[in-house]
C-alpha cells in the first residue's frame, strides 16, 4: 500500500477501504507518512468529502492510535459530554457535579482554551491546589469513589487526532464535517464512555456559524455514534452571545458554583446558563441507568423527561450537588473552601467598572470578539504553548434585548495587565450593537435530537 | 498576505490575484512556505482549477523564479520546440541541424529522461566528448554561429518549477492541465524563446493518453503563449508505439543522423519518424522569419505551407543538415566524426536477437511497457540520482500493422547487464497485442494548431 496511491484515489473521489484510511493514520502517527502527503490528503478529503464508513474508520483509527481508556471497572453507564465550544461556557463545571450527586459515573476528559474559546481544564486550574493532570487509575478510582473525575486529555488519548490537527490547522483543513466529526469522536471514544451527550454550539462565537451547519456536524458525529455502537445523543445550543455573565476561568468557576448553590431558577444565576445545564444534566440522565429500572417499565418517554427534570432539580435544591462539586475539588487536589469563600480563588490587580456609550437596546454581539477582549486582558491564549491569568476576564451585567443608558454599569474587566485594559475596554463594547427597540432574543436551546 | 488565506481561497474556489500566486511560488521557493502547505494548496488546485488568468500568473512566477535566458543578442525569431516525452521520441536531433541549416537560430534546453520516458540531453550524452551542461555565454556564442544549440536545464532556470515539480510528483497533483502547462510554458518562457513549437504527444506512452487531454493541454499551453505574447504552435502526434525504430540512447542518436543522411522517404527511415520531423521542420519555418520577407507578400497560406516543407526536405537532400549536425556537435565539445562512424558510439557487451512468439499482425502495444523494459536494459531511470547506460536499448524491426510470425526476427537488445535480458525480453513481447488480419494504423500527425 503507498500513500501516493491513496491520495490518488481520493482525489478522484474513490472510496477508501478501512484498511486504507488505517494505513494513513498509523503511517502519519508513526513518522513514516510526510507532512506534505498528509496535507495534500487532507485538502483532497476536504474537497471530495469521505462517507459514513469512511469517517468512522477514521475515527476508529484515531481513537487506537494511542492509549484506551478501559472504564469497565466503574459500574453502569458512564455518561459523557462534549461541547464543541464557545465563550463563557463553563457547563462542565456545574453539570458534573450535578451528575455524580445522581449515581450517575462521569469520567471526563477536557481540553485547554485556544483563541477565543475557553477551556474546562484552564477553569479548574484556577482553584488552588487543583491538578487536572492525574494517572489513569486515580481517574477511575475517582469516577468510582465520588462520581465525577475532570482530566486534561494525556498524551497518549488519540495522539493521531493531535498530530493531525495541528496540520489542518496550518493548511485550512479544519472547517470539513467529516474531519470535526471524527476529531472529537476518536478522543470520546478513546475516552470510553459509553453515552455521550454533545452540545453543539452554534452562533458567531462558535465553531458552526449557523443552526443547519450545527445539525450536520450532529448528524455526522451522531453516525459514528450509531455505526461504532455508542449511544450519542445531541443537543444544539445558542452561541450569538456569551454563555452566563462571566467569561474568563476563576470568575467563571464562581458562577457554576452559584449555580450549584442557588438553584436553577435564581436572580442570581443567569438564565440562559441554567437552562443549559439544566437540559444538558436532563438529558445525560435520560442517557443513563436510571431509567433502566423496573420501575420505570410502564413510564412514557413524556413521563421520564418530566421526571429526569425533577430529580436533576432535586439535587441542586438539596444541596447535595454543591457538596459533590467540593468533594470532587479536593479529590483532584484542590482547595474545597472555595465553594464557601470565593475569595481563595486568584484576584486581579486591576478590576475596571465598563460604563456602556450608547443607549438603546443590545441587538446583537460579535461574541468571539468579546472571547477576544478577555483573551487580551489574559484570560486566553493565542498559541497552545503560551501561559494564561486565571483571575483575568469579564463579567457582563447585560444581555442581549436588555435595555442599556449612556454610562449605565454594562460590564467589569479583570486583569493583571494595566495597559491593556483600555483597548480591551473598547474592543467589548465595540462588539455590541445597539436597536431602538427590544427585538425577541433566541431561546439558547435550539434543537435536542435524539438517537432512535 | 498570509499563505493560509491563499490556500483558503483556493479551496472555496474564489479566483487568486497574480500578487498572491507570486507570494506563493516566491515563497515556496525560497523556503519560507513548508512543503505541507505548498502541498495543500497544490490539492486545491488540482480539485477546483485555475483560470487562465491564474495559470498565466503561475507560469509567469515560475518562470522569473531564476534567470531568465536573454537571446536578444541573436537576431531574428528565435523558434523553440519542446515535446510532452513519450518513447523513442529523438525528434529534436533530427530537427535542429535542419532547422538550423536553413539559417533559423534554434536556442534549446532539454531535460533528461525519467521513468519510460527518454530525454534529449541523456541521447546527446552518449556522443563521446559531448557536454551539454556550458555556460549562457557559450550557449549564445553557439547558437550565434552554428545556429543550434541544446544545453541541459541548468538549476537557475524557473527552480519555482523544479521545487513544485518535486513535491507535485510525491502528492498525486501532477496530472492537472493548469499545472503541466504552467511547468512547461514557464521553462520555455525562461529559456527566452520568441516562438515555441509544441509536440502533445498522446497515447499509452505519453502523459496525455487520449486526444481529448492532449487538445486540453495544447489549449491551455497556446492560452498562456497568447497572453504573455509568445506564438505558440501545437503539434498533437501519437504515443500509441514506439517513435521510429530505436528506444535507447546512442541508437537513438543513430536513427536521427540516418534520416540527415537518407532522406525522409528512404527505407532505411521509420516513416512514422520521418513525418514528425519534417512536420516539425515546417511548422518551425512557418513561425521563423523566412516568409516575413516582402518576397512572401503575396504568397498566400498554403503556398507557404508548402513552399516550408519544400525547403526542409531540400536542405536534408542536399547534405546541409547533416553538416549542420557535425558543426553541432562539435561545437559542444562531441566528437563530429560518429556522423561517418557509428562504430565510434558505446557499445554494448550483450546483444541479444529476440524472434516474435506468436503469429498474426502487430495490433496495439503497451508503449509505457516498451520504455520500461528499455530501462531495465539500463536505457533509462526511474530515479532522477540515478545513471544511465548510454549503450543500452531496443531496436524494434516491426510496426503496428505489420504481419509477424512465430520465430521471426522482432527487436535487438543492447545491454550490459546481462542477468536482464530474459526478463525484458519477455516485457517487450508481452507489451505487443495481435490480431488475426491487419487493423489500419494511426497516422503519427493527429492535428496541427496554430494561433490566429
Amino acid at each position: 500500500m503507498r500513500m501516493y496511491d491513496i491520495i490518488d484515489k481520493k482525489k478522484y473521489k474513490k472510496k477508501l477501504s478501512d484498511e486504507e484510511i488505517r494505513f494513513v493514520v498509523d503511517g502519519y502517527t508513526e513518522g513514516s507518512i510526510p507532512d506534505y502527503q498528509m496535507a495534500a490528503f487532507l485538502m483532497a478529503v476536504w474537497c471530495n468529502g469521505m462517507d459514513e464508513e469512511e469517517t468512522l474508520s477514521l475515527t476508529m483509527a484515531m481513537a487506537h492510535s494511542g492509549d484506551m481508556l478501559d472504564l469497565s471497572m466503574i459500574p453502569g453507564t458512564k455518561v459523557d459530554k462534549h461541547s464543541t465550544g464557545g465563550v463563557g461556557d463553563k457547563t462542565t463545571l456545574s453539570v458534573g457535579p450535578i451528575i455524580a450527586s445522581l449515581g450517575i459515573p462521569m469520567a471526563k476528559m477536557s481540553g485547554r482554551g485556544l483563541g477565543h474559546t475557553g477551556g474546562t481544564i484552564d477553569k479548574l486550574d484556577s482553584i488552588p491546589g487543583f491538578s487536572s493532570d492525574i494517572s489513569d487509575e486515580r481517574f477511575i478510582e475517582i469516577v468510582k469513589t465520588v462520581g465525577f473525575c475532570d482530566a486534561s486529555q494525556t498524551k497518549d488519548l488519540a495522539p493521531a487526532d493531535k498530530k493531525i490537527y495541528a496540520l489542518r490547522d496550518v493548511t485550512a483543513t479544519v472547517d470539513d464535517y467529516s474531519l470535526i466529526a471524527s476529531s472529537i469522536m476518536s478522543k470520546k471514544i478513546a475516552s470510553g464512555a459509553d453515552a455521550i451527550l454533545l452540545d453543539v454550539k452554534c452562533g458567531n462565537g462558535a465553531f458552526m456559524q449557523d443552526v443547519s451547519s450545527a445539525r450536520k456536524l450532529a448528524e455526522c458525529m451522531m453516525n459514528i455514534g450509531k455505526l461504532s455502537n455508542r449511544q450519542v445523543n445531541c443537543m444544539i445550543t445558542d452561541m450569538n452571545e456569551p454563555l452566563g455573565n462571566t467569561v474568563g476561568n476563576s470568575i467563571e468557576v464562581i458562577e457554576a458554583i452559584d449555580l450549584l448553590k442557588y438553584g436553577f431558577d435564581s436572580d442570581k444565576v443567569d438564565k440562559r446558563y441554567s437552562d443549559i445545564v439544566l437540559y444538558v444534566c436532563r438529558e445525560m440522565v435520560l442517557m443513563s441507568d436510571i431509567f433502566k429500572n423496573e420501575k420505570y417499565e410502564n413510564t412514557t418517554e413524556e413521563e421520564k423527561i418530566l421526571e429526569a427534570e425533577r430529580i436533576v432539580r432535586e439535587t441542586v435544591e438539596q444541596g447535595k450537588a454543591l457538596q459533590k462539586m467540593k468533594e470532587f475539588i479536593a479529590a483532584e487536589g484542590g482547595d474545597s473552601n472555595v465553594v464557601n469563600d470565593y475569595s481563595l480563588l486568584p484576584k486581579a490587580k486591576y478590576i475596571y467598572e465598563v460604563t456602556f456609550d450608547r443607549d438603546g437596546y443590545l441587538d446583537s454581539v460579535d461574541t468571539k470578539e468579546v472571547g477576544m477582549a478577555s483573551l487580551m486582558l489574559g484570560a486566553g491564549r493565542l498559541k497552545k504553548e503560551e501561559e494564561i491569568d486565571s483571575a483575568a476576564g469579564i463579567r457582563l451585567y447585560k444581555h442581549l434585548g436588555d435595555k442599556v443608558n449612556k454610562g449605565e454599569k454594562f460590564a467589569t474587566l479583570y486583569t493583571n495587565k494595566e495597559e491593556i485594559i483600555k483597548e480591551a475596554e473598547v474592543r467589548l463594547l465595540n462588539a455590541y450593537k445597539v436597536s431602538e427597540k427590544a427585538n425577541s432574543t433566541k431561546n439558547v436551546i435550539i434543537d435536542i435530537i435524539r438517537q432512535v
